[in-house]
């Protein structure tokens, strides 16, 4: 009998140890997931040191239910896809890319962070974490704003 | 006998009559295909007049063998979705829709136009058409530079 619950002591206690830092994966095949929408963030705007080009928004299915519904399941994964934006000629075109956001939800997992793991993938690396432990500051205290919509700054444009 | 001639005969003249002004269908649900690329199109470029704004690209699944072969199969359906930018405190955003662009291939009923029928359905309206029997002149005309990628412009961001 001492050995199942041992096994099971130490499952919850990892699962507990684990909780706080659990990473959040890269967003396989993203690009096949559905557009949400797009913008500019040019020099001379607030976030443009941080979110400064062109970026879209892609959803998994998951995500999509969220959009429509305002209540996004475990799984809904948003991507945030930021490219340099080169302005040539009266025109903006896509450049090299700068960050993959991403947004997992996973209530369990990121209850510290409303439910939301956060992480940032540098350029098209699937490896190299911008974020890591600290979504916290750098993700979640703007996100906080939006509590109303489950931590989401984006709607979806039809 | 006769009467199985005759059907075959009206049917026959039919299609020959149909082909030269064969409609674009509207892209039911390209809105759930992959996005292929962005770009905007601001005041001062050359096709400001026409394409002035941020635009989408779609693509089907058909379509998408052609980005990843240079092949495009019968089928493949390519949008180009044109919407305002909206340009307000260092960032452009989406504003409304002013043309779904559409190119759809069918080697045999758009041969006038290189195999690729071209429609644009005026804002989000999926009936009012903007080019109608003026493909040739309207849309083939400049596509036409591009013979070598089978007359599409744009290629699939990563």
């Amino acid at each position: 009998m001492k050995i199942p619950i041992l096994v099971l002591t130490l499952a919850a206690a990892a699962a507990l140890a684990a909780a706080p830092t659990a990473e959040v994966p890269y967003p396989a095949n993203y690009r096949d997931w559905t557009h949400v929408k797009s913008m500019v963030i040019e020099p001379g705007h607030a976030l443009h040191a941080s979110f400064g080009g062109i970026h879209h928004l892609y959803a998994n299915a998951g995500a999509m239910v969220g959009y429509r519904t305002g209540k996004f399941p475990d799984g809904a994964v948003i991507v945030f896809d930021l490219l340099d934006a080169v302005a040539t000629d009266h025109a903006v075109t896509e450049g090299a890319r700068k960050v993959v956001g991403v947004m997992h939800r996973d209530a369990g997992k990121y209850a510290a962070t409303g439910g939301w793991g956060f992480e940032g993938f540098a350029g098209d690396s699937h490896a190299q974490r911008a974020v890591g432990a600290n979504a916290a500051t750098a993700c979640f205290a703007c996100h906080q704003a939006k509590r109303a919509q489950e931590y989401v700054f984006s709607s979806y444009r039809p």
